[in-house]
């Protein structure tokens, strides 16, 4: 898998040499490296944490701020009873095993997956058939089995069984699990013994809030519960106005069983959360869904997906609407969205695509949900998932806590409704039914308005009704018409209440910024004589740094100069860095192209007599010159990604004279 | 206490009219409310969001890119290992006791303190003295033990006895605060009985990483130890260039026994923390000192605040490190530093003070610390620590790891260290010694120069030497001058080696948001006839919108120009809300004055014929009108902090007519 995967030059990637310069660079860093160490925990370096926090800003601009969202910073710690309420408590959690004889942690689904895999591998081998590698599928965490395969043939039926296990592998729950290991033997290869019954893991951190540990909570596992909870005050400080969308940005965590994958799977991450609340009646328009509409996605729906094609398409994202493919505009406005903001950010346009999850895919809560994938030495990584969760958050906290997390809209004109109406003669119906009062009063207001329409027709021919009352005397009471009055009345409504929909956007940063970077990613040394020189083409809006400032050599005369102009820069929003070392130009440029630092300046001897500064681009080593101001405004154009290098290149006279001296060093 | 807190314009402050606005505006709200809340947990809502990544933003520009620090990001989750280093997991812990018959939770020195205080006042009363109230002492987190003071006198000699426990309060350990319970025989007044013994309850939210429980971690305490951990590839980042500093900006928690004071003593809480590495060689020098050191602080040292002095004096900060007050230029420098960021965020000059900590209030890894105190209705309260842990955690954290958290400097000439040596004969000294030949070489290696010295002596006259070791022979062995060579030599040394100190300027940025709303607080009630309005006057800098754009009425021709004006305002980088509800002109900006929206725009009938537009100062409610260009340059240059509201009046016409309006409505 990892051969498929391309630099920006569209060269076979070398994820190893990546990864040690991320290292080298300190991008990242295993987080308590030298205490040996933990599994799923990073640190970012200087670069890294600038990469994240410019990526940051423009996921605040291009969401937050163009769209009004309401930000909200909500708690991490979280009490047991709301994640209770939400599901987490006990559907967010894997199923593991214990291999009695090592200790090994194991998942089981992944566990009786490949050792069935292995199995029909076996017996491919035996049938002296040719064994494709199955394509790794980014969506499963799995911890390899390791052991080697063993040629032996299998019944067909058995082929056949294992067929079918394999293609319902994410339906099964634990004791399922724990069955198939025990129906077909399963072994741990590492030790030659069948792993224990399966037992729910559930991936929350638990701790506990306070001095007594009667309050049990847990590190959240999305931000999304604090922007639910908040809804109501939310919606009064939107001044009651739908749609409206809240937003979020901050660490969420997961205790994964096995973290790998480097920064793709880790235990602490950075979320950005989108909450939009919408009507569900009226088929979920947007207002701004025109704006948008002619912007072609990379769609993989679930029907594609079931047909194993290939051929994916570009559509626009209007008419993958009016289709259906996409369920509607709200959905569709926030997948065209994203990718723009991917596009933005310098994701590789070739290796976008938004794959809709399969139905038993979907987490718990969630109606439909189309995920941004982006492609990287991994496969096709998940990066930023879009759900519509329904109403099912706001229905299930309002319940547990009789909060009415609703919207309440005056009609345009009132609603009048016709309907059946039950009164009760409060003063006879106590004494009459004595302790069971409260029971058959309960059982009266539940009748449906069908029910209604015919036990009116009784009472008004038996002059009572018999009505079934679950625990009352032999389960049905009669009901003489002097306690009751059953009639057809009209009723005149003003306000409508329903709870709203909730599409949600959900970014996974960590992951966006580990494929920015493979996607960025090239090596110089192919197109000149030098060695290989490493490359991160960040676009300048997101780059960790904007500007390297050069001085030509050690001469004290530069010094002032490159500080002077390092405070302009600062001045004007832009971040520089002054690398005044003893290295040759070559080498401090190298350093900085690994560092993605799209542009440089050089301060040498002209700089000098006539104030005049070379500006090199980073991608294409060309350079300018010009007087500072001129620098510093085509500079400063650059970062906020108002124009780009070749506008610069139009503008400003081109300088050969340095480059030449760079190459040769 | 509250009754000296006062508004921006020097009335009383009203701490619960200040409270119930920011939770109506949403500035926070108690986290989980619906589900009842839980102590010492509050979400940020919108504005209170915004508020927060303003100043969050001022901080990365003020330290960060002002001295290109190296900012990370380091994991919340922390193995137990890394702590027990730190000393955190033996040391951050409070004493707390349990109420037997009620179960409440005490902590043990608070109430040791309050009953006696209490039992002292009830002594005054029986004597006739006055009872002054003492000041509350923000330092100390007291839940108050209710209950009423009886006035019993005292024994003369108890009454000192009870003075001398006060004053050294914080000086007792469990052990000695639980027989000062039974001694006294101190009983809860909530339920008449003493409480259980003191138990340490250590204030880390603990939890386990990963599926089997065999990693204990911790929430992080502070950002510090990610930073520390860092340290040698933060210096291999840097150059190897010292000083540097790096810097960090995240979450951290501490799990209080019993939180109050709203948003001042929290379990989750944002911080903005720096270390910064200097050579504990030469003075601690910071190259630029001389920046600052005309700048004026208030500091109250320790000898100040033993002798109970309250006169105190603004001091320049070049005076202050020269006379010793504050240790060293470094720890000098960022006083200044962290003072001139608090007032560029519009903290109220008069109420910012520099505290040095007393001897026994330290944390356990300080050698000096002074804390940034800011003034608000609950007294004075630490919002930024600046310590001095010198090398304490790069040398416990080396000894443990037994990484090198060191730098390596060439010495500008070679050092010749003149010694005495010692030569072992390895091949004869293993066979001699046998079993004890490595025990017996770490002895002769162990010794010090003084006993090399005599030991040359002895070996030369005695030909052999009698050497203590332990654990050989009977603790004693004699090592024959065919074994060993005991010599004076001399040795060049190119490169000193040293554990940096460290100089952690720590910012709690929640502290800082509450106390800067309370100092940005007031209401215009006393200057007009209207009636009260409340107004949060941030400057536009840190403001969490800046411009309020309202149009005069619904008519729908001014629907377009506010989209317009707003998308060129975020353009131009301001972030701006337009509110075109039906309510009056002067209720859309009162709601904005509680929200500290330092600027408005109004869009009236003449704004249709000739595109002038109004642009109004929130806390003078003047108005100037021009062209749009004009009104969003100066728009920008008061968001940026460039200009000030008295600039743009000088510049642009005034305008009259709408406030007449505004105040008649």
């Amino acid at each position: 898998m990892t051969s498929e995967a391309t630099t920006l030059k569209g060269k076979p990637l070398d994820r190893a040499a990546l990864d040690s310069m991320l290292r080298r660079r300190m991008f990242y860093t295993p987080s308590f490296e030298i205490y040996g160490g933990v599994a799923g925990l990073y640190d970012y370096g200087p670069p890294g944490c600038s990469l994240q926090a410019n990526v940051i800003d423009a996921w605040r601009k291009h969401f937050v701020l163009e769209e009004d969202m309401l930000e909200v910073d909500c708690s991490v710690l979280t009490p047991h009873e709301v994640l209770k309420t939400s599901g987490h408590v006990d559907k967010f959690a894997d199923w593991m095993c214990k291999d009695p004889k090592n200790g090994d942690i194991i998942r089981a689904d992944h566990f009786v997956e490949e050792i069935l895999e292995s199995r029909l591998k076996g017996d491919k081998e035996a049938r002296g058939q040719k064994v494709e590698e199955k394509e790794e599928d980014p969506k499963k965490k799995k911890k390899k089995i390791k052991g080697a395969i063993e040629a032996i043939k299998l019944d067909d039926a058995v082929v056949q069984e294992y067929e079918e296990i394999l293609a319902k592998i994410d339906n099964y729950n634990g004791t399922e699990l724990g069955e198939l290991i025990k129906k077909y033997d399963l072994k741990n290869p590492a030790t030659g013994v069948q792993p224990s019954p399966p037992v729910a893991f559930n991936l929350m951190f638990q701790t506990a809030i306070g001095p007594s540990s009667n309050l049990p909570g847990y590190l959240r596992p999305e931000t999304a519960q604090g922007q639910f909870l908040n809804f109501a005050k939310l919606l009064e400080f939107n001044q009651q106005q739908m749609p409206f969308a809240s937003a979020s940005i901050g660490k969420s965590y997961r205790n994964e069983i096995s973290p790998r994958s480097g920064l793709l799977r880790v235990r602490e991450f950075l979320m950005a959360e989108i909450e939009h609340f919408v009507d569900p009646e009226g088929g979920k328009k947007h207002p701004r869904f025109s704006e948008v509409k002619d912007i072609e996605l990379v769609l993989l729906n679930r029907e594609t997906q079931l047909s194993g094609k290939t051929d994916i398409q570009r559509v626009a994202i209007g008419k993958a609407v009016e289709d259906g493919t996409v369920d509607n505009e709200t959905l569709g406005y926030f997948l065209a969205r994203i990718h723009l903001f991917l596009k933005k950010i310098g994701v590789d346009q070739s290796k976008i695509r938004f794959r809709q999850h399969m139905a038993n895919e979907m987490a718990h809560y969630a109606a439909d949900c189309w995920d941004a994938e982006l492609f990287t030495s991994y496969g096709w990584i998940e990066c930023v998932g879009c759900a519509d969760r329904s109403a099912y958050d706001l229905s299930v906290h309002a319940k547990k806590t009789g909060s009415p997390l609703i919207v309440r809209q005056r009609l345009p004109e009132p609603l009048v409704i016709e309907e059946w109406q039950v009164d009760l003669n409060k003063k006879k119906f106590g004494p009459h039914f004595k302790k069971d009062g409260r029971t058959v009063e309960a059982a009266v207001e539940a009748t449906t308005q069908e029910q209604r329409e015919s036990l009116a027709k009784e009472l008004n021919e038996k002059g009572s009704i018999i009505l079934e009352v679950a625990g009352v005397g032999e389960g049905k009471v009669e009901i003489p018409k002097e306690l009751i009055v059953i009639e057809r009345r009209t009723r005149t409504e003003n306000v409508r209440e329903f709870t709203p929909n909730v599409i949600e956007p959900s970014f996974g940063i960590g992951r966006i910024l580990y494929s920015l970077m493979e996607h960025c990613f090239w090596t110089r040394g192919s197109e000149g004589g030098d060695e290989a020189r490493l490359v991160l083409s960040f676009p300048p809006t997101v780059a960790p740094t904007k500007v390297l400032i050069v001085p030509l050599s050690s001469n004290d005369k530069f010094t002032p100069i490159c500080q002077k102009l390092s405070l302009k820069l600062r001045k004007a929003g832009v971040s520089s860095r002054i690398d005044d070392s003893s290295a040759t130009i070559g080498k401090r440029y190298s350093r900085n192209d690994e560092l993605g630092t799209p542009l440089g300046i050089t301060i040498d001897f002209q700089t000098l007599q006539d104030s005049t500064l070379t500006l090199r681009d980073r991608d294409s080593t060309k350079q300018v010159r010009a007087d500072e101001d001129k620098i510093i405004a085509a500079i400063k154009s650059l970062a906020d990604g108002e124009k780009e290098w070749k506008d610069i290149e139009a503008e400003l006279p081109a300088f050969e004279g340095q480059e030449i001296e760079v190459a040769s060093r």
